[in-house]
Parts: structure tokens; sequence; C-alpha cells
């Protein structure tokens, strides 16, 4: 049986880590702070911006969150994003997606100051990313969270045959571009027909398809390791992930469990990376 | 036998079609212009510099290139390249690489404007390649150029399993990002020892590592595309690719020869870019 990869577990030790490190950076005087902006009355939103103002404060990261009605206009989004980008106090920002129609959503989430991007979706952070710079930079929270799971199960990645399933710009390939940076083989796959001809190859499998039954046991190659982004609902309204859980844990290595597995580490990277952004500006105006 | 992709003939059809497009520009007043700066005495810089001065006054481009002795310190040639950032003259810049030891070429290479940025080496033009972002922007000259091949010869991407073996920023990312973004499933290559269990179900491969026998005819599916961007010299001091060119031409059915292959693209696309940024630029203007 394949060894379950703990999200929950490892969420709890980085969000440990993180709570030392504010610690420390209050002890020189700086507050990390996250601020997030809410635009109109979308409660799956309004639910995920309290679970993320809940951590923050629970970790002694100082949370900002602006709500703004359903009919807030384009420039008054702009006018609270830049006094937030030139705020010093403030160190990560976040814009809740979706916002209300009447909102260039794309136009407007470009203009978060690249220095504050905690989500990682800024050009220029996506650009060092891809480049492999030797520089700091954020990095998209949830394909980050899954390189913490490979460090913290010691799974290696340097030359083995790892499969990305899916190539968003939020998921698919950030994740790519971190398996190629950290020496891997890696495939992107587009179109979902032939998954088998690569998964059944590869050591490593992200799963970000959101589609039921992605793979199944047939299509991994024994004692592979398996990544489940997906948070889909079945026929019985139950949350369940990409792949056949139970069928491929009887031949995979390692395994993400849905609930449990890739999506705690989310919530946990952005409090991770609010620390990071706060450290690096620190350097920068010191 | 494979149908061998002559990069010769379609550079001489794309410098026709940029010839034309600098007429039509400069009936609207737009003299497109391309700065190259060549720091030292490198031989082969010269070589190289001199080949893309022709290159361009025969398409009607106009050509600056300016000169700087090897003991040129930084911040002289940062002056240089300041001014023809704003220079609104100036549509592309270039500097010619390897730069005198006395110089950061890494933090050199950052400061050219990125509207400018004809190499398409800058980050924020990798980023939005990455990302696919619907925008303009300068992608790298030779993955650029190869991409002109496959629609050259009606070589289909959608859903092709596409292996590119290296992962350079200048060759193998940006191809890799390019054949992504073109729908292709696409594997990036890092280590160069199980080359064969990849590429022997590859639709299409892009070998760049610079590496005499990177693949042979086993190495191949029967009926495959490949592109070989080597330029390597053999024992008997001759220039070839990295693949052994007689071997697979009996399997392959699309093959680039070494020279007169993907070499003659890299400059035919720098030329075609230089019209390209002055369009966007007076687009921006207008």
């Amino acid at each position: 049986m394949a060894n379950i990869i703990d999200g929950r577990k490892l969420a709890k030790k980085i969000n440990n880590e993180t709570a030392e490190q504010v610690t420390e950076l209050k002890s020189k005087n700086i507050c990390p702070c996250l601020a997030v902006i809410l635009v109109g009355d979308d409660q799956a939103s309004h639910r995920y911006v309290r679970s993320k103002h809940r951590k923050a404060e629970q970790l002694g990261i100082k949370s900002i969150v602006k709500e703004m009605p359903e009919n807030t206009t384009q420039a008054s989004l702009m006018k609270v994003l830049d006094e937030y980008n030139h705020d010093d106090s403030i160190h990560a920002i976040l814009i809740q997606s979706p916002l209300p129609k009447q909102i260039d959503e794309k136009f407007i989430m470009k203009q978060i100051n690249p220095e504050k991007d905690v989500d990682g979706f800024q050009t220029i952070n996506a650009g060092n990313l891809f480049l492999n710079e030797p520089t700091n930079y954020p990095v998209a929270c949830t394909p980050n969270g899954i390189i913490q799971m490979f460090k913290e199960y010691n799974i290696e990645l340097e030359g083995k045959n790892a499969v990305v399933i899916g190539r968003s710009t939020i998921v698919g390939r950030p994740m790519a571009a971190l398996l190629i940076n950290a020496g891997a083989e890696v495939t992107v796959l587009n179109h979902f027909a032939d998954i088998s001809e690569y998964t059944k190859n590869a050591d490593i499998v992200v799963s970000a398809t959101g589609k039921l039954h992605t793979l199944t046991a047939e299509d991994v190659k024994p004692g592979a390791t398996i990544i489940d982004v997906g948070q889909n609902v079945d026929e019985n309204g139950k949350l369940v992930g990409d792949v056949d859980f139970d069928e491929i844990s009887k031949v995979a290595n390692y395994i993400t469990p849905v609930p449990g597995g890739v999506g705690p580490m989310t919530i946990c990277m952005l409090m991770k990376q609010t620390v990071q952004l706060a450290k690096w500006s620190d350097k920068q105006n010191g």
C-alpha cells in the first residue's frame, strides 16, 4: 500500500516555522502584513478570505481585509490597489477572484506590485521562475506547496520522469517549471486523451485536470508518486480528487489524498510567502 | 527517405516578406532600426555582427553598430545602452555576447528595454511566453524560427508528442513554451542518459545538446520530425549537428540538415522581429 502524503500535517509544520519567522521579524520591528481585497458578495470568496484571515492572525501576520461592494468601479478598486502597492507596511497583496463583471479582472490582476505578488502570478515573477533566475521571487502557492511535499517525504526529482497533467498558469505551467528547475525530465500534457501513454512510465505524476477518474491504477507505474490537485465533487456529493485513490494506492509508493493532501498546502504557502516577501522587502530597504 | 527542411530557402522567403514590410513601414515614415553593441576584439563576434549588419542593410533595415574597446567599463557601456533604450528611432537592441570580464554580462543584458528586446531574453518577455499572454512580445529567435519551419512544412503540433532535449533559456525553455502554447504534449529533457526512452515515441524532437550522436536512427520513431539545433565540429573538422543525419534520414519524415537547417533561421528571425518591434512601437505611439 502507498504511503499517504499528509498535507494537513505538513501544513501544520510549515505554519509553525512561519510563526517562528514572524516572531523573529517582529523582534526586528517588521510586522509581515497581507492585504486581501474582496469585491462583491460571492459567498465562496467570503469563506476563503475569512479562512485566510484567521490563519494569518493565528500565525501573527497582520491581515487587512478590504471589502468593497458588488458595484465597485474599476477606478475605485484601482485606487485601493494603488495605495496598497505603495504602502511599505503592506508586504503581500491578494485580490480575491472572481471579480464582478464591470471589472477587467485580467488587467487588474496585472497591476499588483510584483514585489507584493503573494500568488506569484505576475509576468515578471513567472518569467523568473521560467528562466530559473538566481534571485528572489514569489512562486504560485499550489505548485510551490507540492515541492514542499517532495522535500518533506524525500522524494527525489533529479533525473526522474515527471508528468504534469494540465497547463494552467496557476498550477500546470509553474509546476512544470519548478520540476524542470529541480532537474526532472518533465512532460506537460495538454490533451487528456492519451494520458496513460505518458503516465505509465512516470516516476511522478501531478494531476490538475479537475476531472474525475483522470488516472486509474493501470495508468500508473508501480512505485510512482501521485499528486492530486483536483477538487471535484463525485456523484454522491463527496469531495474527491482527479485520480482513483483506492485503486492507485495499491500500486503507487506515495499518494496525496483529497481532502487533506494538496489542499491544505495552498493557504500554508500563502502565509509562508507573505513572510518571505516581508523579509525580501526588509533586505531591499536595509 | 526523409524530407529535408530547407532553412536557407525558408529564411530567404521570410526575408523577402520582411523587406516588403520594411517598405510598407517606410511609406509611413517609420524606418525600422536595429542597434548592435559590440564590445572588445572577439573575432567571431565581429564576424557575426558584420553578417547581421549586412543582412539588415539588404532588407532596408537601418543598422547601427556601436563598437566599443576591450577595456570599456560597465558604466560607459550602460551609458550607451541607456541612450539607445530611450531613443525612439531605435526599435531593437542587441548586445553581442560575450562581453569582456570587467562587465557583469548577466546584469547588463537585463538592462535592455524589454520593448526593444529583439532576442526575447528579458524576463518580462519570457514570462509572457511562459504564461501564453494574449499580447505582443518578442520571442527568442532560434525557437521562433523553428516554429516557422513547422508552419512552412505543415507539420502539425496540436496533440503531438514533442520532445525538447536541452533546457537552456535561449533554446530549450522557450522552445518548450512555444510547443505547449501550440497544443503539443511537451517533454523537456535535462539529462541526456535515457533520451531514447522519450524520443522513440516522439512525433517531434528538437535537439539542442551540442553533443555529437545525440540521436541515432534507433532513437527515432518512424515518420518523426527531427529538428537539429546543434552546431558541432566533428573529428574531421566538419560542421555537423547533434543527430546522425544520414541514418535518421532513412526513418524520419522530416529532418533539418546542418548546415542549412536551423542556422539560417536565427538571423532571419532577428530581422523579422526588428520589424515587428518597430510596428508595435508605432501602434503604441500612434
